[in-house]
């Protein structure tokens, strides 16, 4: 076996935690230690680690993984500019890699939706994209990316940037028309639940097949009528806006379509 | 066991063709007759039941289930006014009880989106919604319903209506932003399957929690820096109508939640 990988992990927010959950018990990893300003967020992981709250104690180590709040990573980058020997990086999907004010610089992005109540994430299958500036670097955080998931590629920070806005778009936004689809239920006296197996089938469709084939309803038929219909009954604002906007964009989409097709 | 129910199904699409071939092979139906304009849709029913083309064939029985386009019921309906000892119901989530012209109406609304490949389609958890003028016939209806769906229920026309446009904003609209993440993807050269966790992830949790708590994003955290950064960064002038415009609805959720709450 290769000589272990030390990492020290700095935050203690939620991309932090879980990465120290599970890099702390790994033969491949050394996890040396974990800094937060805040000592009472990384408590759990004091009988595993060194845990501190004060960079002075910081020790060199092959990667630091800043795990912090985005508008907060420039700045924190500067007090670990003497770390020569280290490679330093960021897990933000929307921070450019350059923006890193340190000499070994990277980032490590696990790309999904880390909540703090799920004890123990899996991610064996959470693509993670990596961006290094030397390549000694690169294949030091391909093989770090690869001990926990098996999706990990290169991507530089506009590919990382679109990657974290798709996942606004079929996470964040999904989620809200969810709840949008709940309270017109609700203002009729109707429960969630009915909507359920729906959501799961349309979930599972786009699994295995493309979105564009998946797409049905009214927008996609171009059914004017039923589109005003529904325009019609629905009388709380941004649920109109939305229903219009999201209607057109597919009604475009499948007009462009149908043009390429003759 | 109660005298079985006689029905026929007036259609041959997707709705038409999923309901006979549930209804073909049950003790407590008989699928007397399925009509159609063009016979050559509904023929994989031949060896089953009688099946024709020729209004003028069609027998009474206990319900007639009209599965056509919506902006043809109406019209068609008026087709069968002589049928006063039948049920007649429609199966659709628009249109109004009162838009049948005949005398027994109804309307037997089962909520999925059927598409043609799906061999099977497994009812049991398809909740339907039912609707009659009289008391009888309603009952009829939940006695029909529930030999498929153990969720079948009582709505009127309006609950109706909202449970469709619901179905719209969580199947129809979620899929076009699955298909929006897509494209975002390939104009970066990056996979579609690095989305597919997530959407799972996402799906999950809108089964297992409410959509209110599962939101996540810059939008629900108000992160003004984000937002502006993702909309500069999109290039694609309806991607940036849709962000903006979904993330306006999240901020708008969230910040009356927390004028309730304070």
């Amino acid at each position: 076996m290769d000589k272990p990988i030390h990492i020290s992990i700095l935050g203690g927010g939620n991309v932090a935690t879980h990465l120290a959950r599970k890099y702390s018990n790994m033969p491949e990893i050394v996890l040396q230690q974990i800094y937060n300003r805040h000592l009472d967020k990384i408590l759990e992981f004091k009988s595993v680690t060194d845990i501190i709250d004060d960079l002075s104690q910081l020790k060199e180590a092959d990667i630091f993984i800043i795990a912090i709040n985005d508008d907060a990573i420039q700045n924190f980058s500067k007090q670990l500019t003497k770390f020569n020997n280290t490679l330093i990086v960021h897990t933000s999907g929307s921070i450019n890699i350059n923006d890193l004010q340190v000499l070994r610089k990277g980032v490590f992005y696990p790309f999904q939706s880390f909540s703090k109540d799920k004890k123990q994430l899996d991610f064996i299958n959470i693509p993670i994209l990596i961006e290094a500036i030397f390549k000694k670097d690169e294949k030091l955080l391909l093989k770090l990316g690869k001990t926990i998931s098996n999706k990990v590629l290169v991507a530089n920070s506009e590919q990382r940037m679109s990657l974290h806005i798709g996942g606004v778009f079929v996470a964040n936004f999904v989620n809200h028309l969810y709840f949008q689809g709940q309270e017109l239920l609700k203002s009729h006296k109707l429960p969630y639940n009915l909507l359920k197996p729906l959501i799961q089938e349309v979930a599972d469709k786009a699994i295995t097949m493309s979105p564009k084939k998946a797409q049905t309803g009214p927008a996609m038929r171009n059914d004017q009528q039923i589109i005003k219909k529904h325009l019609d009954f629905l009388k709380d604002k941004p649920q109109q806006q939305i229903y219009k906007l999201l209607s057109d964009s597919i009604l475009n989409t499948y007009s462009n379509s149908n043009e390429e097709k003759s």
